[in-house]
């Protein structure tokens, strides 16, 4: 079972290690890293670079497909090489995935059409212009399509994968191994909980995703 | 403010990037990922690589020290240059960390005798040995000590930290930027809450952390 997980100068780290720390521990899993060019790649903040092992050509037929997201100015929106390599590999993929503005990067590559997704919460209403059908929920399964919500979503997707991919059982079993019982101290997780005057301030400066 | 987190091969991703993702985000924060030998290292997985930049002697004074655990095997639980580091770091630091069994390396430098401390699971029994006190709690502050238990539990300390690093708006704001609503699709996230028989089979296969 092979799992793609797409890198691209300036990514955001927890969008694409939550659902690898998550599916890499699925019996049969073979994750891999892939980018545009591989080698080393810097994260959104600068202070992590990761190596992409492999290039798109390397890994033509993954079973499931996960794209991470980033500041939007980082995103690999122009149509290209990665757009084709992720109309290939959903050709034949299990899952097509994606977190935070991943779905974004889906959708420029025209693989949201008509399809229920959702994104980072500053990025959701976007969506729409790539055909898809903007959807505020936390993971939003469509077809085989399944896209999260901003950042740490991705843990809430990865098992949710976990489950459809193998099973309950074994999903609650990397629940329990990666300790995912959260407890956050504070209740300000989303656009809907959290203050308002928060929500305001975000949306003034709008991109540092 | 210097946020040094330390990487070692087979250290487990989420564990460091849970709370880098947080903590990177606060104003002033200068993350940086070190090991006693900088350079390119690999996860428990082995399927990524990330590049430490830098090493112990280039970080004399870190205002937050993160320990990230791994597999009990690869935990770099030896005398050696990364506890005198630790414990040198310790002696300036505003907070001393750790994730996982990071707590365990934090006790085998020495840090945490008398200290209330958790750990993975799996390892919390294991702190007494350092005469740490086990706690087992998903975010558990003594002094300027925060140790977190398994894996994902690093979100929420990072969180926790947050509000004591800046202040409680700030945190919020990260929480929400981060979107950290969390929704398990599953309750099976720690030894109370999922099923005794789960329990059972991860203490057979203990190591496998």
């Amino acid at each position: 079972m092979q799992i793609a997980i797409v890198l691209f100068p300036g990514f955001t780290v927890l969008d694409a290690m939550g659902p690898y720390e998550i599916l890499s521990r699925l019996p049969g899993a073979r994750p891999v890293f892939v980018a545009e060019r591989p080698g080393p790649l810097t994260n959104d903040g600068g202070a992590l670079t990761v190596v992409a092992q492999a290039a798109p050509a390397e890994v033509p037929r993954p079973d499931v497909v996960v794209v991470p997201g980033g500041p939007e100015a980082n995103l690999p929106l122009e149509p290209g090489p990665l757009h084709q390599w992720l109309r290939e590999a959903d050709r034949h993929s299990q899952w097509t995935t994606s977190v935070c503005t991943g779905s974004l990067i889906l959708g420029a590559a025209g693989l949201l059409k008509g399809r229920r997704a959702t994104s980072h919460w500053l990025a959701l209403e976007q969506l729409a212009g790539y055909g898809a059908r903007p959807t505020g929920e936390r993971v939003v399964t469509d077809g085989k399509y399944v896209t999260a919500a901003g950042v740490s979503s991705g843990i809430d997707m990865g098992l949710t994968l976990a489950g459809r991919l193998a099973d309950d059982r074994t999903a609650q079993m990397v629940q329990l191994i990666v300790e995912y019982d959260p407890q956050p101290p504070y209740d300000a997780g989303s656009p809907e909980k959290a203050p308002a005057e928060l929500v305001g301030e975000w949306r003034r400066v709008r991109g540092k995703i």
